[in-house]
């Protein structure tokens, strides 16, 4: 009766050597999020089924994993509803929660549910899994962890500087230099539309402007033409497509060309703060660019945009994405928060800085020493030892039967052990063991009493 | 439109405050999982159904939770089947995949599917959070997370020795001193129900058995008869209920019980070589007691057997437990492969350290420095002096708007912050800032670009 195991499509099995990298990424991104004054909270893996629904659109709601209510499910369905063999309809009444689809809305819900504890400024990071039914491909999962920090209750734009220092700090820490952080804001966008009078077209005009470094200049425009966008008000455009030069130089010419737009100036002059604050400041590794056609989930936010690009010559998705979204806890009632977050993309750091050969390379060496076995005798006071070696902080190792040394030694190999000790009936004897630098083969003899001398050369050799 | 949300019942949100607390619990756990030559893996959160039903029993069955299959999901339902309109048969059709509802079934699946890349002996351990269907109540929730350590591949005592060293070293750790660690061996049992002619019932003896210090003496015989067990069969099983002194002389009196039962007196020398080699070890805080009363999952464990209770006087259930299993991967396919292992309660082990207040004090202390903001001159420098405080290591913030003092101040108290920068405008004129420490109310000022002493001073405080 025994089954050949498979996991689900889209899901993952972690290694030890895999959970050590991935554990690395969030090690750095939560130590970060702290030194910035983010703090930790954390949300069920599922939430009530209309939380989630009707925010992520149509799409998103076909994405969400729903789970089957226990015990007699069906019996709630009445005749009617049950007659029309209707999954639509069957769905809501044998599904009342569903599985976390980000950590953005559940957050909204937890900022209203427990409004009376916080203290706004309200900085909190969370990084858990979240699940999607999306089709599974190279590197897009049914069950993947975000890592987000946002700040609500909050309007001054140096929440938007810290945001890209924060970007900064955790791809300096993990190596990963040259990374381009570009930012754009929702209302230079709205001001575009506006003075190329195509205001009643901006979703249609963003979407398209959005894909000018995957589809090029000619197939924008042709897109917008398509959605009914005039040839003059694409001619008005142009500037747009062209915009090059410095982040300063950029904003003059934003200046200009939004000088009949309220909404369109503000946007530029929130940038410019934004922008002359952080070269005030300075980025440790990243470029900070300016980029117009950055548009992001627009129907979501509602002053900056951010996205991060690996180094140049990764090719890449973006590995990094945020922005200014006002009234998200409206949705559930609680008016006027403002709120500004980013997210790392978990995955996508980790093929980028294994494309790069960036993991330091111990990583994945979980244990410091194993203590070979050589009997009944000499393995109980090898146990005695492994125990002192562990209460003096190594992470130490007996091994459990007294096989073959070969067999041992292999398993020691294996297991990229870097100091095996060799505690066989002479050495207990004398009171003595020998402890094997695995890299170098030099072999040392310690009384057996005197462990913590062997401890110090191996803290002071890792 | 909007609503007022609510969580699923079972659930939780855990603040930052909370999340501290767990956090320090698991990574004490994680610590001596690592420090005892355990490798971390990590498994999807869903598997398919297969893999899951079928292994916890009918009650087990109905307890997890079934996700429902995306896009038209009732349209696979044939329609003899649909027109029955009968949960159970509909389930299996609408639904392949299902939550985790322990880890030791993942992980079986999980050494099947990895046997060729795994070096056995495999010491895995694995902090994931589980889901299950349970009526919730105090302590019981529908999510909560599992900390196992198991080691699959070996069959030496010294495993065993070695899991009542790590539950010891981790509740030490914890500070949580005089626990008890009840052992006892599947075999035992055996041997018992064997020597008082019941061997045919022996899941109904031990069942009974297990409950006597929650129902006593009297009520256990009273079950025991009830169930078709002799009265003459419980009067030789007499010495179990009143077995009391050292474990040796326990072992003693058992040996003698069960002179006439070999698997009996196998489980009876198991137990004396783990509890010898253990007393030769030596425990730190936990105290080893032999409870030849406990049963625990008996239809799982097949020799040694263990539970943890809290220190006298806290009233809490078992805050751990395990045993050693053969054949767990034998369902899927791959036989031969015995284990043992260990789980930690997160949620009770937390209760009991609040019960106790052993949690320390400054544990939700997110922040170390508090930056107030006096203006937009006097804030571009509190976020420069923010910036160096960072890469020097503290944690730090600058308020985010130049609104009243008062208000920033009442923030900083609120969060808890030991240290309060002052960077006004005469400080910033003199070159200056004024560091405040929160509790003494002591002042003292700092050169701007002398910023290292401060940090010395709030390290060597911290």
């Amino acid at each position: 009766m025994a089954q050949k195991p498979s996991i689900p499509k889209g899901t993952r099995d972690f290694s030890p050597t895999e959970v050590a990298k991935r554990n690395y990424i969030i090690q750095a991104i939560k130590r970060h999020f702290e030194k910035h004054g983010f703090q930790p909270i954390e949300t069920p893996s599922f939430e009530n089924s209309e939380t989630l629904l009707g925010k992520y659109g149509d799409e998103g709601d076909r994405l969400i994993f729903k789970i089957l209510n226990s015990g007699d499910f069906i019996s709630k369905v009445d005749d009617v509803t049950y007659s029309s063999k209707n999954s639509a309809s069957l769905a809501p009444i044998i599904s009342e929660k569903a599985l976390r689809y980000d950590l953005t809305v559940p957050f909204a819900r937890y900022v209203v549910m427990h409004q009376n504890e916080i203290d706004f400024p309200f900085k909190r990071y969370q990084i858990q899994p979240v699940w999607r039914a999306d089709r599974p491909q190279k590197g897009r999962f049914r069950e993947f962890y975000q890592c987000d920090a946002d700040v609500v209750g909050a309007n001054s734009l140096l929440q938007e500087v810290e945001f890209v220092q924060l970007y900064d700090a955790v791809f300096t820490d993990l190596g990963l230099k040259g990374t381009t952080i570009k930012i754009n804001n929702r209302k230079i966008l709205s001001g575009i539309a506006e003075v190329i009078g195509a205001k009643h077209l901006l979703i249609d005009f963003t979407v398209a402007l959005d894909k000018l470094d995957k589809i090029g200049e000619e197939k924008v425009k042709a897109e917008m033409l398509e959605k009914g966008i005039s040839e003059s008000a694409i001619i008005k455009a142009q500037p747009l497509f062209s915009m090059s030069g410095s982040a300063s130089e950029q904003i003059d010419e934003l200046k200009t060309l939004l000088s009949e737009s309220e909404i369109g100036l503000q946007g530029v002059g929130d940038l410019e703060e934004i922008i002359t604050t952080i070269e005030a400041v300075g980025l440790q590794s990243a470029n900070l660019q300016l980029d117009v056609t950055l548009a992001r989930g627009l129907n979501y936010y509602t002053g900056a945009i951010f996205e991060v690009a690996a180094p140049e010559g990764v090719s890449m998705g973006s590995i990094g994405g945020g922005g200014r979204y006002d009234d998200l806890t409206g949705i559930f009632g609680l008016k006027d928060v403002s709120g500004v977050g980013i997210s790392f993309g978990l995955d996508r750091i980790y093929l980028v800085l294994e494309e790069l050969n960036l993991f330091p390379d111990t990583l994945d060496t979980y244990l410091d020493v194993l203590c070979l076995n050589f009997g009944k005798r000499e393995g109980l006071a090898g146990l005695q030892l492994v125990s002192s070696l562990r209460k003096l902080g190594l992470r130490a190792d007996l091994y459990p039967t007294d096989t073959k040394v070969q067999k041992q030694f292999k398993y020691a190999d294996k297991r990229g052990v870097p100091y095996v000790i060799l505690l066989g009936e002479q050495e207990l004897t004398e009171g003595n063991f020998v402890a094997k630098n695995m890299k170098t083969g030099e072999q040392k003899a310690y009384k057996l009493d005197e462990a913590e001398q062997f401890v110090e050369s191996v803290k002071a050799a890792l």
